[in-house]
């Protein structure tokens, strides 16, 4: 059974291998109106699940990036998770053929703004 | 510049090695009320997007099923995309670690009912 | 300015156009649990809006059918709306064209779901 | 039964107390395009609907909060509501509750996007 | 800083307070496939968020009753907290009030199936 | 059985006949970041799905743009469509017949965000 502050030592660090600075941005941008999702985001999302030993950060970064595409509410996190999947080591080629696939299954205007936020990181980058 | 015969040849290649007898069936039950849609799923879908090299096909697997889970109106296709990531490779826990982390990005009821699926699939093999 | 009984006659006689009895089914059965819903359905739905006349009601319908496909959350309703697209005038061929439609706009499962539902309808009739 | 003018003053008292002048700014923004839309937010929304007795305003804001912050399509509208919310009497903490609670149910980037469209509607006022 | 022992017990009480027995079968039922799932629900999404003092559990439930209903993707765990709106004090007229509500916001559809899946729960008490 | 160079030629074709300059800007500004999307869309959208003889132009663009307004999360696509409507034949009038019928099946803030999105084209005209 583990205690807070592992949890929120173990989020820390895998908020930081995907997300660089950005992700911790993110979050420290929450602290003034609701300090406890900033935690929530460090310790839960970050400490709980994306921490977990049984499937790689490049695998986990495409079904990140395979569903903020599919859902086409999330433009801002996409943008994060884009970025995220290029620092655990997806190449822009792996990235955009994820987005490409999502025209199968969420529709071509789906895959189209999503490869628009693609350029965007890929451009920023 | 490809034939349409191509396309169909190489999309029934990846067809069978994604969903094996499953997909076939779907498509062919297709066939009575809107065969082009069946022809569009093995040129287009399979000929044309699964079949590209930029991906191996464990990571589109990984893509399709976080997609199908999150946007949770596609119960029928998640279940034959979870037998598909297991059909190249994938395995059980590694299926089960992408619907938890849904939870992340699509809430808690989505990442329950994809699993609700995946316990049938599993339970079928 | 019209009265609310106006609005009632005009809304039962496009609901019944429409859906014939299903649509007059689905709204009764509503009368238990929240009367005033099966009101607004006939005075608002079909009263006010449905009723315009700045649009054929094939026109209507072929909205209908490829929202509700697009959607993929309202199955029963899709199902009264196709029947309701047979009982204006739509030929089941037509309605299929919509319906493949969607697999651009919303992707290949929702398209494919919408062809089950249809299929149930044209083989009941 | 009800005459259309009784519904319109219902729904403009309504509409009033919700929303103060933003929500009639909306609603005549509107008539330019669509005034028969207009009227139908008016009569139907404000008159038929959120004048009901049988729930007070501020659970009825929470639940229209907790709804669009889920969708996560309709932000303009999140805004008006999370600003009628406090015009009926909720506080600002209550809201950010609400808010907060769909991350379990509609993942954390709706409870992300509804919160940075709380903080402006707070900084505003 | 809190253990993990606190978030359980709290969490173990607020699913009691409002699910009663339901929501533990549901926990109970994910411990074959992702013990770790049924660990998180209990924890994060009672412990953790449902258990916050901010926020009384009547407005917690209509919250989520509005996003379930709303998002129409979610069927089981709308019934779930239909129930569990009834066991924290919200009486079945107001929880069909905020089902009707989302007619505005969501579309008839969803509040359609919303109030049949209420029915149901309503029935079985 | 059709070579690439007929559905190529076939779609170039539609897509003008609907979209005039905008959609073609649209295809080729996808081409730096992927340009078999950009041929997926003349090819299989336009080519394969939007040439097909069953259905009329104008009630195809009927059904996108009701689709797009209920979605909510494709405004740059719902723009060139209805622009690709007016191209086609469809009166002003008869679109915003479509989107203020979204109000019944998605809900009153996908048929004002519509609106809204019909103005910007209508303006620009």
């Amino acid at each position: 059974m583990q205690n807070q502050g592992e949890r929120h030592e173990r989020g820390l660090k895998t908020l930081s291998a995907i997300t660089g600075g950005t992700g911790k941005a993110v979050v420290e941008g929450l602290e003034d109106i609701a300090p406890d999702l900033a935690e929530w985001i460090i310790a839960f999302s970050y400490g709980d699940v994306l921490s977990r030993p049984g499937l790689d950060l490049r695998s986990r970064q495409f079904a990140t990036v395979a569903a903020l595409t599919a859902l086409g509410t999330a433009s801002p996190q996409l943008k994060v998770h884009i970025e995220g999947a290029l620092n655990v080591g997806c190449n822009p080629g792996e990235i955009v053929e994820v987005i490409l696939q999502m025209a199968i299954y969420a529709g071509f205007p789906a895959a189209i703004n999503g490869l628009n936020t693609a350029r965007e990181v890929f451009k920023e980058r």
